[in-house]
Formats: C-alpha cells, sequence, structure tokens
C-alpha cells in the first residue's frame, strides 16, 4: 500500500522513519513542510526535508534530531569571525547540502529536483516531496514583532507570545509536482504528529492540497503531537493557546476534522474520545509517545494497521 | 613612503609579506590579480586577492601558500558526495571566506568592500584591493580547447598548450576604487615577481592602469619572476615561450619596459643585464628567490632602497 506522509521536522521524521522501516520505503511519500525555509549567509536553508531525508538516510544526529551526526562547525566559526549572524545552527557537512541546494536553484533547478538530488545521494529510498517550489516562508506577529519563523524558534527560542500565524505568498504558491497526486493515489494518508500550526498547517495553506485531502478523508489518519495537553516537542501547545485554541488532542481534531476521518490520540486522553468522535472523526487510542526505535516502528505498523482497516 | 604593489598569488604573496614585515603595513597596498576568480557551487572565489590575505593575515598553509593552516575539507567531502565537481580545493575555512563574500556581493556589495570586509575581519594592516570591481576572468586558448585560467591550472595542472590569453571583459572594467590613486600617490610602485601573463598582464588589462604605471615609470620597480630562464613557481617560463615570447628576464622586461623604469633581475640572470638596460631600463642585480622569511624581508628591503634612491 503506498502512503503519502505529510510531516514537519523532527517528530514528524519521527514516524517516518519508522513507516520506512516497517513498509517498502520506496511505497513512502513524505511531503515537507518548507514553511521554515529560510535564506541564511545567502544559501537556501531547509530544515524540514533536509531533517527528513538526514532522519531517513541515518545520518541524523540522535541527541538534536536535526543536523548530521558528528558534525564539525569549522565554516560557521570562520562566519562568526568575519561578522557575521550565526544563530541559525550550521555545521560543515550541513553546509555542502545548503551550498548544494543553493547551486542547484542558482541554475534554474526547483527546490524539489534539490531535494531529490540530495535524498539520492544520501541513499534515501523513500521520496520526500517540498509541499511546495514557490517561497511560503511562515511568518509570526508576535508580541516582540513580526519575525520568520526560525527567528522565533532560534533566536528567539520560542519566548515571544505569538499573537498569529500566516503563511506569506501561500496565495500564489503551487503544490510541488507530485504532491496531488501521491495523495491522490495513497492507500492511506498520514497526518504525521507535528506542529499543526506551523508545520502542518503551511502544507494545508498550498492552495490544492486541503481539497486533496479532504477527497481522501476516509484513508486519513492524523497522529496528535499533543499528549495530556503538552507538545510532545516544540511549542505546538504554547501556540495553540496563544492563537486561541484549545492545547489538546481535541483541538488537533478541530484542526483536522474536515480532512482527516481518523485521529489517533494516546492513551493519556482517551477521555477526550468522546469529545473528538462527536466533530465525525474516529478516535483510535494507541501509545504515541515515540522514544526509541521500537516505538516509532511500533506506532508506524498501528497507523498501517488502521489505513489497511480503513479501506 | 607609501608603496603600491601589483601582485597576483603565491609568488607575489612572498614579496608582498617581506613588505609588510619591512615597512608600516598601512602603507602598503596590494593590487591584486582578480582574472583568476572563478564561481564554484554559486560560490565566488577569488583566489589572488585571498592568498594575499591570508599570507599577510599569518593564517596561510605554508606548504601550499594558499588556504588556510590546518585547514578541514568536510564541506567539500559533502559535495562530492552530491556529485559536484570537486577539482577546486575548498577547505571548511577558507568557505567562510566564500560564502561571506558571495553573501556581500548578493546583498549589493562590490568586491572591494567584501575584501575589506575580510582583510579587517583577519586583522590585516596593509589595504589589499581587487584590481577591479568588475568580472575580467582570464580565459585561455589552449590546445585542449577554450578554459577558464582555474581549469588550466587546477582541473589540467598546467598540461595544455597555451596559445593565447585573453582577459575578457576586461574593455568594460573600471579599476576598483583606489586603485588609480594608489598608483599616483605611491612614493615606489612594485610589480612583484608574479606571472607576468596571468597575475599583473589582467592587472594591466584594466583601462587605466597601465597609463597610470606609465605617468609613474620613474618611481616603478619590477622583479623578475623568471630566474635562469626557469619560473620560480608555476607555469610563467612555458606559457610565454608557448605565447612567442622569450621565457628569461629580458623576456619579463620587454612586458613590463613602457611602465617600470627599474628590473631587479637576479644573481643568476646578471648576464642579461645588458639587454636589459638596452630597453631603456635599469637592471638591478639581486638576490631574488624567496625561501624563508628572511629572503622575503631582505629582497623587500632591497626594493625600498631602490624605490627611496629613485626619488
Amino acid at each position: 500500500m503506498k502512503i503519502a506522509a505529510l510531516a514537519g521536522g523532527v517528530g514528524g521524521a519521527k514516524l517516518a522513519l519508522g513507516l520506512s522501516h516497517v513498509m517498502d520505503p520506496r511505497d513512502l511519500t513524505v511531503i515537507a513542510n518548507t514553511g521554515d525555509d529560510i535564506v541564511m549567509h545567502g544559501l537556501h536553508v531547509s530544515p524540514d526535508p533536509d531533517i527528513l531525508t538526514y532522519t531517513l538516510a541515518g545520518v541524523v544526529n540522535p541527541e538534536t534530531g536535526w543536523g548530521f551526526a558528528g558534525e564539525s562547525f569549522t565554516t560557521q566559526e570562520g562566519l562568526a569571525r568575519y561578522g557575521r549572524e550565526v544563530w541559525f545552527n550550521l555545521g560543515d557537512r550541513d553546509l555542502a547540502t545548503h551550498i548544494h541546494r543553493t547551486a542547484m536553484l542558482k541554475k534554474g533547478a526547483t527546490l524539489s529536483q534539490a531535494a531529490r538530488s540530495i535524498a539520492e545521494a544520501l541513499g534515501v529510498a523513500a521520496r520526500i516531496l517540498p509541499m511546495s517550489d514557490d517561497p511560503v516562508p511562515t511568518m509570526l506577529d508576535t508580541d516582540a514583532g513580526a519575525m520568520h519563523l526560525q527567528e522565533y524558534f532560534v533566536r528567539h527560542k520560542c519566548a515571544p507570545v505569538v499573537n498569529a500565524i500566516a503563511f506569506a505568498g501561500a496565495d500564489r504558491a503551487q503544490p510541488a509536482p507530485g504532491v496531488i497526486a501521491a495523495i491522490e493515489e495513497a492507500g492511506g494518508i498520514v497526518i504525521c504528529p507535528s506542529n499543526p500550526l506551523i508545520s502542518i498547517g503551511p502544507i494545508l495553506a498550498v492552495p490544492g492540497i486541503r481539497h486533496a485531502l479532504r477527497t481522501r478523508r476516509a484513508d486519513a489518519i492524523a497522529i496528535s503531537p499533543i499528549v495530556g495537553g503538552k507538545s510532545l516537542k516544540g511549542p505546538s501547545d504554547r501556540m495553540m493557546t496563544q492563537t486561541g485554541l484549545e492545547a489538546s488532542a481535541l483541538g488537533v481534531a478541530r484542526l483536522y476534522a474536515d480532512f482527516a476521518a481518523t485521529l489517533v490520540i494516546d492513551e493519556a486522553d482517551a477521555d477526550l474520545r468522546m469529545g473528538i468522535e462527536a466533530l465525525g472523526m474516529h478516535a483510535v487510542v494507541r501509545p504515541t509517545v515515540m522514544r526509541t526505535l521500537g516505538d516509532k516502528e511500533r506506532l508506524a505498523r498501528a497507523v498501517l494497521d488502521i489505513a489497511g482497516g480503513a479501506r
């Protein structure tokens, strides 16, 4: 069965890795958020596709979930010496990715073509598609001013209060080649446990993607990234509360109910099942916290079982 | 006394280093060849200004004369993994220079501004000016086809026979800010022992520079990079022969006689003195081979003495 998965970075990559281990990875398409993309020192950095690629290639830094394992930062030290702002960590091996991507883009290649070149070189069998080849930067309106998501995330360490989230340019963006087809052709669609607002949200904002998902609602399974009212990783919970949403699996259900028939929630949230089902979704209780590779594979198998049964 | 020196890379940097040690380096302006500049992986690489900067900053690799001492090549290994051509060696620290320069150019800065930023960050007191902010790539017509100088040099290791040398775009190029003034204001002008055809030649090809030098002919001192009919470094001798010139200090004298009143030749070439003087130049015999720092300082002092006497 072919699977199309929507994912952001570290959290989504955990389930994507699990999926790639328990199915033929050539049948897996991961549609990656590119709202985090940013130009640093003139280089196009594409954090979420890279995290997914490095994770599925088995070269990711296991401690951080991003960057290469055993990375060095020699070039960045040089950049700092030249007075450049280095709040965004770029390792030496990672820089090769950004230099290669930027050089390809400069020669007229698309972001998807660059992503494919990188994934192929690192031996990734699954297909990782940027959500769009067009720029759709996620911009936050915060109490510390307007800023790019990466500034909020890395530079300000998620401290500012978020008032609103905008996907700049989304109205003019097109889904990257293969994205809509992957959704249409998949036996199951997986919304990974990524931040609903800034990882899945940007993907949904690309015209055509949410519509395509709605036509596949019966086969779409989301996994709540909020467990017991807390995000497993990152500021999902705070951002939901700050933007007037309920930071819970029920709050996630409200965001996804129109295009996903099933929400996988953690055992800790079993009491939310009734509320979720009242939205017209199936609530399926499973262990969703992924610490070990075994956890990732177990949740991936559970998702595939649901997808198989849903058909 | 202010000195303006014209220089290419490794050979010229030896004398520039000597000069910077035996005079107030703030009175030294080095006008650097940028005909070697090349875009690699989308990054603007400026070999000769960088060699001069690293050398004068004391951070150059003493074994090669280019790149940083103790350099690593992690990013380049990554670039190779992505299938990129890596015939031009780019170390991790060196890449910071190229990334910084390229980012500055992308933001609208000039090559001179980038060069100044790099030199200041590395603590160079002398002024290193690119010959021009405009692109003037040195292109060679060889028996293996037309190629950029760096391809000939690095990729083909100087093996092809050179039929002709062209400085593409030179007719539209302007001297970088400060270049003409440095020549006009200097007490002495030094033509470093760099390749006359592809290091000094491109500088002379920028409209206005040769004319400015001619007006200062009496104070201009060239040092022959050919000793005993052989170039001290690189393919100067072969290139001169292949392009129909005599590979000797006399051949160098013929190229420089119109704008330099003095040619410093090695003791090994003392017998060429008469021929050089017949061209209207003073031939001054000095030890010109620079192996140690002491050699560099000694030749620099000799040149300053000549410059002082010539006034």
